[in-house]
């Protein structure tokens, strides 16, 4: 009974970005668990795959507790970082219930940071994320939308840099530009935009545009959104492309 | 004239979280720029090495851009990721100055993006940055009190997970004390803290504590400060020690 549960940070995509010791978890599991491009990932090797769907966090967390508790080393794999909007919140969930076998209480759990999507996305822009920020998950499956309203509307006051994760989906279409909409009474026009794109994978886009300008559909649900402070700023790039984005760390209020 | 600078994010430390691009990156530089802990933590290596104290930020950026354009290849490094209350703003900053030469609009620049001080901290701790949250700089050097003690404000109000960068020093004794305090007039005792000091490094330590209890001399200048949401919660590790701190993905508002 040697099993363990290590939740997995696969960084944005590349192996460039890949932790050392992530790579050595992954190549130490017996089992590995996750959504399925991102066990897609993961090179080949003798380890069992278990691949699901999106949105069944819970249940995928709750079977890589069992198979930890019996006595498999497993991987729960996670694009980005395992503790921003990923799978390691789900993994304390599924422990935290009454109802968790006792069982589950024995296994040794750990997390491996690894690059999240919205520095992926400040890196290949500049600095966008230099000064104060905030991180929102604009998906309102897992709070009411008004709460994502209230948190953009405060967070515009308090000046942040914002960060938007989960902008856009089939399913969730109309959110990303109620957030533009609601950003656009309390933000100058001017105000800077990222879109990063799968960015560290092979169709990586990096789009600058303003809140004035940007349209929702130039995001979809692989694109990190970051809208800029008041002080954010641009600086031409040497070879001419898409300008640097920039927020300075001095604020004058 | 083959020169370039890179500002690469060396992680919270370890190794075990140091990219593989970073790592690349420091090994085909010809000089290192840097505040001298981190110039230290590169393995020995023929790069001509360039030390210097904190808080010249911006002199640092300047002396890389001129070595950069005289065609060294030069790694800008950084603790944590360069993005983040770290070195890629400063290295934009003097870019973006009017009077900036113009062979530094030529030199070719990247960011090579790190795992940040906060994620490390969070993953030990479990997830406490599993839902909405917010990173703010204790530090007044570059922008007045106010503005801190209004974004910790506006960040409770929000019910964002607030991750404290620069807690303490000699210079600035009293700062997290004060936010402390007016975190309490609007968060319940119960909420958890974080204090995760040096955490990668040798001599890590991880407290888990409350509002209600946290005193400010638990922290210093190493330590990232984490403060739940209302709904963050503990749960007891399978080793008895210190409880899993981690947010839910859900929120009912």
């Amino acid at each position: 009974m040697n099993g363990w549960l290590k939740v997995v940070g696969l960084g944005p995509g590349p192996e460039d970005w890949l932790t050392p010791e992530a790579r050595r978890d992954l190549a130490e599991a017996t089992d590995l668990v996750g959504y399925f491009p991102y066990v897609d990932r993961v090179p080949p090797g003798p380890q069992v795959r278990h691949a699901s769907d999106n949105r069944v966090e819970l249940d995928r967390a709750r079977f890589a507790l069992d198979l930890a508790a019996g006595g498999r080393r497993v991987a729960v794999v996670s694009g980005g970082d395992p503790g921003i909007f990923a799978m390691a919140a789900a993994i304390f969930e599924a422990l935290d219930d009454p109802a968790a076998p006792a069982a589950w209480h024995t296994v040794p759990v750990a997390v491996d940071p690894g690059v999240s999507a919205m520095q992926a996305a400040a890196a290949r822009a500049g600095a966008p994320l230099g000064h104060d920020f905030c991180a929102i998950s604009l998906s309102d499956n897992l709070k009411p939308w008004d709460v994502v309203l209230k948190r953009l509307r405060l967070a515009a006051e308090a000046d942040f840099v914002i960060a938007l994760y989960n902008p856009i989906s089939r399913a969730r279409p109309w959110q990303l530009g109620a957030a533009f909409d609601a950003l656009r009474d309390l933000r100058a026009p001017e105000t800077p935009i990222v879109l990063g794109r799968a960015i560290g994978r092979p169709d990586e886009a990096l789009t600058v545009t303003t809140l004035g300008a940007v349209e929702p559909s130039q995001a979809d649900m692989r694109t990190l959104v970051i809208i800029g402070a008041s002080h954010t700023r641009l600086v031409a790039r040497a070879d001419g492309g898409t300008p640097w984005v920039y927020t300075p760390r001095h604020y004058r209020g």
